[in-house]
């Protein structure tokens, strides 16, 4: 089967591609929310009746959650697993949108033509790259070029509970040569990347009780203990002068970076004052003598997400909050074991309780870091493929963000993860007015279809 | 004119005295939030109404904000002001009260019965007291003992913007040889108090930014700096290890507690545990070495009202926040000046704020201490009325909260406060599930009744 009448079909069907784009953005499947549930289930629909229209054996599997999506077309040859997630973030602050988060637009702006809208770039538009460039096969050569399964999830921005559990229970269903991931980012416009480190995530919420209800702070003001003052002083102590997090323990298993990888990273020549000026910033804020790449690609790191106590409305009340709550996150790397940095953190804030308060925890999931084992051919497959496509020749990096499935089917179903994705750093992810360059729509769907082209031959 | 009678009335008349206090109770009349501007102005109708249906002349008085309440009986003898506020706090977190705070019951509790809503002891309950003595010496004698003038402000929760120029402009309405004010508490439930020294207010909210957007810790966690983290950095740098404020100069005309009023507070036997203990705490956490009473009447202090950043709500999101904002005060004593501490913190916090990051401020109103000047000879006419009124002799006390208007009282008018309070420690000022002991309504009216009758003869 040739290539380039597939290409040629992506070229010819990208105005229908966004349109199909679009009518999966406009579904609202926020699923950290339990008053989004009916819309993760409108999108699973959506994807199992589009899977369906290219000859897909394509399912919704109920969970305890949101539902999976699976489909097979039976093929021959390397049998591929490709994973996306049809849930999005929380929109909030809704005022800080221009647009309707969901109704998505195409707009023009001074770098090109982009999509807007929340999910367009996590995950929704990448994950529709893949199904593209899949119709194209099909439409030109009326079948695809490998044998495909296609597994979608719908927990992944609320910590997928439900994902270890169908995996097990459907791993010889889900077990393929090679898993292909497209939620990551472009090196940068010109230099296609797959990742082959990631960093793992350790979520806690932390709750400081004190008085048995809000007090004036007239009346208690200086007898009564505060628990926003003891979150403070909590969160205060995190962090030492040089930026290291304080967890005892913390850096257990974090490695030093090699001498090759660091030669390979300072090749690319990553310009820090430009991605940090996209978002109104100058200076690299982490542990000091590390290079900003570190910062992001390598190092962990512990952020504080959220945190509330008494009084945030309009106006001013002289209250004396008897609650403090906080959201905690850890990016791990290496081999640091989130369960025991769980253990040392929640130890660690447990004896800077004072006397009359308490704490109380929630966890929001703990995966550890992922290292990619690059030996299987498919790597270097990939990497030629993407050359093909882009200006640019493709580069093997690391990432600062968590995709634990990777871990998962290393670990769970013994199978290595090519992460491959086309997002751009000003993206917006979790942010107001996400966005998803109409360039890597289009070309993401072409280096899917150079790629499996690749395999296949 | 004899008092028996018009004690007698009091006693006849409570049922029908709750009654319109209810009506009162049930005008939603919170200042603070723009929403309910409506409800405020109706309080101030409701008001008038009543105080013209005894006789008063009484008006409504726009102001910029929410009107004031100016009432006058023309009577002989001395002249009084009775000042008192109708606006109420928020009602927030709803979900912690028991019955809608704005329909008031009258409950059963163990230790008596209770009118229960927003408002009930802070501040129209405690109103009421006198605006009923004032009926019921009409009732009985057909006038009043006194020249009485009231002064009701609906801003009192709000920072009160529209009263000094009020007050300039009306000063030749509003001097009288005294002013009364009904905002406090009882010392403890068998002794009545009048309060001599009352603790200043600075209001301060500051918002620190960060990047120009939230974003994907992920993405950026490690290498960005995060308002949440400086911003609690600031509050745990606020006090030192003794609990003293760190702020420079801030201890600058804090006085010395004389001999003479520690020994009269030590009579007092102040049981801290059980003040504490009625709302969960067992410890005083203020400065160390320092008396309870010390520590809520005549030391300064520095409190979190309130502090917001990143996601709140339900769940995770891995957001690294643009924004940190906190609400903080100051109570103040002595000559503590307002002023030069909110420009000797607001430079602490700037010198603290690193590269990258930004401070802005709003101004929640700055108001100094009060100390009352007790030998106009009402005072100890009102000593002496409440100790035949009470089990137990009357006590010059000093008070934590803030009433600025005391002190305006003195520095626009120059006129002294008497503040004698019926409210109990456990009336729950500010917070879900307010109330007012019924007693203390009963015998607030009788005591007001007893000090009218003692000022005039």
């Amino acid at each position: 089967m040739t290539l380039d009448p597939v290409l040629a079909r992506i070229d010819a069907d990208l105005p229908d591609a966004v349109e199909r784009l679009k009518h999966l953005l406009r579904i609202p499947s926020i699923s950290t929310d339990p008053a989004y549930k009916d819309h993760c289930q409108a999108a699973a629909d959506w994807l199992v009746a589009d899977l369906q229209s290219i000859g897909f054996e394509a399912t919704k599997r109920e969970t305890p959650g949101h539902p999976m999506v699976m489909a097979h077309n039976g093929g021959d040859g390397t049998h591929v697993l490709f994973y996306g997630h049809y849930d999005v973030q929380p929109v909030d602050p809704l005022e800080l949108w221009d647009n309707d988060p969901f109704d998505p637009q195409v707009e023009d702006t001074p770098k090109g033509k982009v999509i807007r809208g929340r999910g367009t770039a996590d995950d929704k538009g990448q994950l529709m790259t893949f199904v593209e460039a899949c119709r194209a096969w099909k439409a030109v050569h009326g079948r695809l070029p490998a044998n495909i399964s296609m597994f979608f999830e719908g927990e992944e921005e609320s910590g997928s509970p439900s994902l270890i559990p169908f995996m097990k229970e459907n791993s010889a269903e889900l077990k393929a040569d090679i898993a292909l991931i497209s939620d990551t980012s472009l090196y940068d416009d010109n230099t296609p990347s797959i990742l082959t480190q990631l960093r793992g995530l350790l979520g806690e919420e932390l709750t400081i009780t004190g008085p048995s209800r809000d007090l004036h702070s007239g009346s208690y003001g200086g007898i009564a203990m505060n628990p926003a003052r003891v979150l403070a002083k909590i969160i205060a102590s995190l962090h030492d002068n040089e930026g290291r997090v304080t967890v005892p323990g913390f850096y257990d298993g974090v490695p030093e970076l090699s001498n090759e990888m660091a030669a390979a990273w300072d090749d690319l020549k990553f310009d820090h004052k430009a991605f940090l000026g996209e978002v109104g910033l100058s200076e690299p804020a982490g542990e000091i003598g590390r290079r900003p790449l570190e910062m992001i690609w390598s190092r962990p790191t512990c952020e504080v997400n959220g945190m509330s106590s008494g009084y945030t409305g309009d106006g001013f009340k002289t209250v004396l909050p008897a609650i403090a709550t906080a959201k905690i996150s850890f990016r791990l790397v290496g081999t640091q074991d989130p369960h025991t940095i769980r253990e040392n953190f929640r130890k660690m804030v447990t004896d800077m309780i004072p006397a009359d308060c308490a704490v109380s925890w929630k966890d929001h999931g703990a995966s550890p870091a992922s290292q990619m084992t690059t030996t299987h051919p498919a790597f270097e497959q990939a990497r030629q493929a993407l050359s093909d496509e882009w200006p640019n020749a493709a580069a093997f990096i690391g990432a600062g963000g968590s995709i634990p499935i990777a871990g998962y089917f290393k670990e769970i179903l013994d199978m290595d993860t090519m992460l491959i994705g086309f997002g751009k750093d000003d993206d917006g992810l979790h942010s107001p007015n996400e966005k998803f360059d109409l360039s890597s729509f289009h070309k993401g769907m072409r280096s899917w279809a150079r790629i499996l082209n690749a395999m296949t031959s």
